[in-house]
């Protein structure tokens, strides 16, 4: 195991929002793009927050991301509007994009933002929980390169589109919100990776081997680089819609011309807010229903004993009040990395 | 193989045009439902098309399908609008509310129509349909009754909460749309009775085993009863969600409350529509877009020679053409059933 370092959220603040105002960020940019690094870190969530870091300020160094970028309004109807990113950072674009979205919700009971040309918007479920907080319920995807075969086929062609949906839990202002936040393969590559690299096999197959035959092999699949769908020819279905709804909207690129461009930029990201004060608008009810659908799944038999059911976003909110008493592990090496940038 | 019987969607109609009159429902109901169930079975979707209209007119015999129901509304903001069911047809009703979201997505953008005490909607790929034929892309979903454990859970406690996307294919309106028509199993129960009546085994795990292993035995899952989530973990979540939001939007029953029932009905349903020509208006580049990655697809080396990859509902265009030239085969013995009803 790597030898771990224990930091506070503001030691994370500091050192991310030194390096992004050094690489040529606004304040205030950079104050938001530090606080969300150091809330997925906070959360559990290191591979989108503290370890992804410098390969974010790299993505700034070699120009994928512009520094200076200000998101330009396309087109609005109703409740919907189109944005160009620019190329700015992906967190910043995708916090704007979803509060757009909020504020088209509080008037039209649903907002719906679409965005192109944007960058890697690190964890997704950010933005879900930014919906969330301001009382919505938050649904949002973004597309990336090719990374899976579509099903049935023997060539990378399909992105890995992450989803999430964000509830939040009623009059429960303290727990975070449940919160599905899943790409549409059964593993992410960093994890093939990580297993890879431990010598491990994956809980469940994770990719292709080089015949073609799923495998939980982890090894094998850093090789063909293919990873397998999560539920076969349903994440290869839904990662496909996802995709073409996102670039209709959004008038952006599809996976396969993101997959033909040098580095993964020009993304396409949908961000839709249902505002539940104005479609729900009955707090005592939504508080029931959310709280008894909690208490009938958590009251479930497990299958592992003193492992409790939970809904998603569930697990999440344990890490995060761990991280609360106990404070942050960061991997030393990394957080020397971070330090350094 | 079950003996077959050729027969045209016409002869369909009549057969279910006349029961349906038969047991009380209007003109106008039973034209609507003998349409779409003869359009289900056009499509290759026997199961819920011809298979299942014996069980939905017991459903009606027995009370728990209203002949003479009438949707409510309940709630109105912007583009949305919850409304109750009360237990009239579920074709009915889920026809009726996405044609309320194709109305409100004309005038706000995205239209989103939250239903409840609602019954089972037969193919959920219908109103997808529905959706894109009026040039919206649509997306539903129900939730059911408990069919699968959550994860890491022994007890069956989650539905299978079917979900639907559809997007129409830009201007070539004599293709059918692109439609995802999945539920949250990775197979459903009909799928697995079918394998184990004819003792096969699943292409993939479907199901747990009285040990709580995932197993491909369809005969072991008709015993525990208990289908596994799509992409594991993944599914079960998704589903968690997706019946979360139902019930809020709809204020309406959770999967727990539906399995408190005697028999599945009171479901929750949400059926949201995007207005391409208000969202996206330029109609060449939506068209660009569709088939630019339809042609990508279609273009991938397959796994197996001569079974090219395609995109969801491109199999069902398929299937449809070949109806439409060789006739619609249904099973001998279901038709005789129905002629009889």
């Amino acid at each position: 195991m790597a030898e771990r370092h224990r930091v506070t959220f503001d030691q994370l603040v500091s050192a991310f929002d030194r390096t992004l105002r050094a690489a040529g960020f606004s304040a205030g940019h950079s104050s938001l793009m530090s606080r969300i690094f150091a809330e997925s870190t906070r959360d559990g969530v290191h591979s989108h927050g503290v370890n992804r870091f410098p390969v974010f300020i790299e993505s700034v160094r070699n120009g994928t991301v512009k520094v200076d970028a200000q998101p330009e309004k396309l087109h609005a109807f109703g409740g919907f509007e189109r944005w160009d990113g620019h190329r700015g950072a992906g967190i910043v674009n995708a916090n704007f994009a979803m509060s757009r979205a909020i504020a088209l919700a509080a008037e039209h009971g649903t907002g719906c933002v679409a965005l192109r040309n944007t960058n890697h918007w690190m964890r997704g479920g950010t933005y879900g929980l930014q919906a969330a907080t301001a009382g919505c319920i938050g649904i949002c995807w973004s597309n990336t390169m090719a990374l899976m075969p579509p099903w049935g086929g023997r060539e990378v062609k399909v992105g890995n589109n992450p989803l999430i949906i964000a509830v939040p839990r009623g009059t429960n202002r303290d727990e975070p919100p449940l919160l599905f936040d899943g790409s549409m393969s059964q593993f992410s590559m960093g994890r093939v990776q990580n297993a890879a690299r431990d010598g491990e096999l994956l809980p469940a197959d994770g990719g292709y081997d080089e015949q073609g035959v799923p495998t939980r092999d982890a090894s094998q699949i850093v090789r063909t680089r293919q990873l397998l769908p999560m539920g076969l020819w349903k994440g290869s279905g839904l990662a496909i819609m996802l995709d073409a709804i996102g670039a209709l909207l959004a008038a952006g690129k599809t996976t396969p011309e993101i997959t033909a461009l040098p580095r993964e930029t020009d993304m396409t990201q949908v961000f839709i807010a249902m505002a539940l004060s104005r479609v729900a608008p009955d707090e005592a009810a939504r508080h029931a229903i959310v709280e008894g659908l909690l208490r009938d799944l958590n009251a479930t038999a497990p299958f592992v004993p003193d492992e409790p059911v939970m809904a998603p976003g569930q697990r999440m909110a344990e890490r995060r009040r761990r991280a609360g008493t106990e404070g942050i592990f960061v991997d030393a090496e990394i957080w020397r990395q971070v330090q350094a940038l």
